[in-house]
Parts: C-alpha cells; structure tokens; sequence
C-alpha cells in the first residue's frame, strides 16, 4: 500500500521501518487516533477532528499541544485528491511498565492514503463481538481495538458493516461508526455513556438534526428497536450517512432522513 | 534505554527505527504478549509463557507456529545474567480498517531488557481505573492495556502497586501481576471470568498449592475480602510472589503461606 507519513511535522522517508520497537502504541495502545477525509485539498470537519484529538489526550493525561498539531496539519502538502489522513497521537517516551512518565507529550504520527470507495448503502449484520463498558475510556477513539477488529472478522462475505452490542446488549454502534435510528419520526443514537466512540460525523448529525428541527433523542437502544425502526444509517467522517438497507434478514428503503440530512450537511 | 532486539528470528540492528508505521499494535493494539524471566540462561516457566501465548492467538483468530516461535526463543543469544525478555506477537498485514486478512500470521517480536531489582514486598493501593468486563477478551495478555496505563498513572509516592477492580467493584488484579489472599487458612484469587490477565505465576502458584494440600479456591473477591484478610500477596512471572504489606491504611506482616509458596517454588 502507499502512505506517506510525517512524525512530529517531519516527513518519514522509510514507513517500513519507522517506528522505534519500544513505542507506548504497540505495547500498550497508548494513545487516540483520528480518520479524517482530505477532500478538495482540504480536511474535512478539521476542528472537530482537532478538539476530540485533544480531549482525547488529556482524558489520558497526555500533554498536546493543540496549536502546533493544527500547524503541522495545515502544513502537510495535501494533495488534491480525495485521500484518507489518519492522525495517531501515542504517548511518547518508552521505558517498561505501564507508568508512563509524568507530562510526556504526545508523539504526533500522519498517514496519508488514497481514498477507497465504499457502498454509498451498507448491508449489515449483528456481530457476537462485544463492546466491553468502562465510563472512563467511553466516548474516546483510543488505540485499543481489539473489540472492534474481532467483530469485523465475523463478517459475513457480502456484509459491509457489523452492528455490535455492548457486554450487557445494549446497542453500541457498527464496528467502524456510529449507529442512528428513526422512530416514530423521531431520531435517535445510543448514548455512549458506558462505551463506544463519540464520532465526528455524529456530532455533526446531531448539530443538524437540532438546527433543522428534528426531534433527537440520545439514549439507550435495544436490538428490538431496530426491528420497528422507519430507517437505519450509519455514520463516519470518511463515509458521511450510509442508510443501513439490510441488517441480517430486514430490509428498509433508503430513508427520506438520511437523504435530509446528507443535503443539510452537505456530504 | 538498551534494549536487544529480534524479529522473526532475525537481530535488529536499529530498535529506533524498525517498525512499519503500519504495523496492527500500534493502530489496534491487534496481538499479545510475554514478559518473561531470564535466569541464569534460561527463562523460567518457557513453556507456559509459549503455551498462554499460543492460546491467545488462537483466540484472537491469528496463525502461530509454536515450534518455530519456541525455536526462535531458545536459539537466542541469551547472557547469563538476570533479564527481562518481552514477547510480542502482533497480527502481520498492514491495510487500513480493523479486518485483519484471513489466517493472517503473528509476526514474533522479541524484546531483551537489562534486568530491575524491584522491592520484595508490597505497598499497595486501591485504583480508581478500572478492569471492563468482556468475556471474549478475559485472561488473554492482549496488547490492549490502556486501563492499566490509567491505574498506574494515580500511583502515589511511596506506593509500589495499585490494586484494581472491574467496572462492577470487583477485585481482579494488581496492574501489573495477579492478587491472592489468605481468608480463613484458605487461598483464594480472583477467577477471572469476566476480565484479567490469566498469569502464568498464578498458574504456578494454584499449580504448587494443590500440590501441597493447601485449601485453593478461584472466585468473586470484593475489597471488603481483603480487610478481614489474613495475607495477600502479587504473583506475576518477572517478580514471582510479593507479600502485600501495605494496602493504604492496612498493614500485613509477611505471611507464612506466601513464604511456604515460595519456597516450593524456588522463587
């Protein structure tokens, strides 16, 4: 695969061997990361990116400096080719042990990818993979994955997203987004209070849906509530609004509230 | 810090700079690990490591060859002197996205760290970060470590350990190593059902009390256990067993059980 990559602002010559073997990501997945969408020269939903990017870290007690990370990426010649930018913020400084060292900073890694299209509409499944609960790392899109990379290997050939369950049956999201559903006209998402990733596009979702009137609820959704649900979708800064027009056996149409909204959000 | 370094049975020559920027432990923590005891030439307990290792790859969906890794680990060019040698088996294959590409292989990445005398006794305290709870994912030494970068970080000075809970209130382990306590003549750790690592100095320890007629039980531990407990101790494979003498404002002496453990362990 290509990638270009950049470490601290400065660009990695190697991306095979870049990385030092000590790095607090790959022991510990010490850090968040961001998957953002380079559209028309630009990344798309920057700030957002940026201000999650940052909560993120100091949920962790990880020192950032905000301004220099928008610098560098500002800086980056981003081509004008819709591309892929993933930022990994990993605690710097290496040592053994899971004690990291007092205010070590966060190490700043951008991977650059060409763009792959995907499905404008996602068949989609149940997944048995679990998202586990802890309230002090909900909402963050740290570096531990492994829920996420066990439900995806589930996938059934011809499914293109799985839906995942927390420990106790909740519905979380799908394994690389968030999850929306219409009832009674009514939007809602689940809540995020105990697990999941509070998605940028998400945040979008909910600002428009609220601007534009629409009445949205966060909350705690049950697989059930999908099956009397008007419409399902799915939500990713890379994919913006994918209506979910097969989960399992159900099918919808695609949903006149998706359409609204990826008019209102331009996407 | 120096550090020796071997990847896929092969020395690396620059630990700085050997790892691709693509690598699944660091973008998803996708894989497990050993830390392990090299004694006199020797690592001590090399077949249960090998064996929980070859265990969590199996459950993580990832291809290993066990004889290649023992073969890779005893043709090392080990000193003699004490050492600390970490295994990491992380899932092989770049790509973006969380699927990893069927039967894809661990690669074996075989860290040797100077030996660190640490205390021979304990002085803990109570976390506030806690264990979530996942079956899926309970006993494995996955790469996935974040709650423990969480606990340690809230060690006070002074303090060698933190004892944490799951996200239920009950006891699972010290953050880095297994707890016991001595309740009533009787041994008794946390079973691990639900989170956990699934030491192999546990192993070791439930193995030799059995062995001897001690009382053993594996089962749900509350904090409450502990202050009516007679003695508590940590196990894990680099320190082998450390009396608890200290847990915040509690005080233990060493207690003769940890110390008959001891001995028929030849720790």
């Amino acid at each position: 695969m290509t990638v270009q990559a950049w470490l601290n602002g400065e660009p990695i010559v190697d991306p095979e061997h870049a990385l030092a073997l000590t790095n607090r990501g790959l022991h510990y997945g010490d850090g968040v990361f961001e998957t953002m969408h380079l559209f028309d020269g630009q990344i798309r939903f920057l700030d957002a990116h940026v201000e999650r990017a940052t909560e993120g870290c100091a949920r962790l007690g990880m020192a950032l400096s905000t301004a220099r990370l928008l610098q560098e990426l500002t800086c980056l010649p981003l081509q004008t080719q819709p591309s892929i930018v993933k930022l990994v913020l990993v605690r710097s400084g290496a040592g053994r042990g899971y004690r990291p060292a007092p205010n070590s900073e966060a190490m700043r890694l951008v991977l650059l990818y060409p763009w792959t299209e995907a499905s404008p509409t996602v068949r989609a499944q149940w997944c048995a993979a679990r998202w586990s609960r802890n309230s002090q790392l909900a909402g963050l899109k740290h570096l531990n994955r492994l829920e996420q990379v066990l439900a995806q290997q589930e996938l059934r050939d011809g499914v293109d997203e799985g839906l995942m369950l927390d420990t106790e049956g909740e519905v979380v999201s799908a394994t690389s987004g968030n999850v929306f559903l219409v009832r009674q006209g009514k939007l809602c998402t689940p809540d995020l209070r105990l697990c999941g990733v509070n998605g940028v596009m998400r945040r979008q979702v909910l600002g428009a849906a609220k601007a534009t009137g629409l009445s949205v609820e966060e909350c705690a959704l049950w697989p059930a509530d999908f099956e009397h649900a008007e419409e399902a979708f799915i939500t990713n800064a890379l994919r913006g609004i994918r209506p979910i027009v097969q989960l399992d056996e159900q099918r919808w149409p695609i949903g006149p509230m998706a359409q609204q909204l990826r008019r209102t959000l331009t996407l």
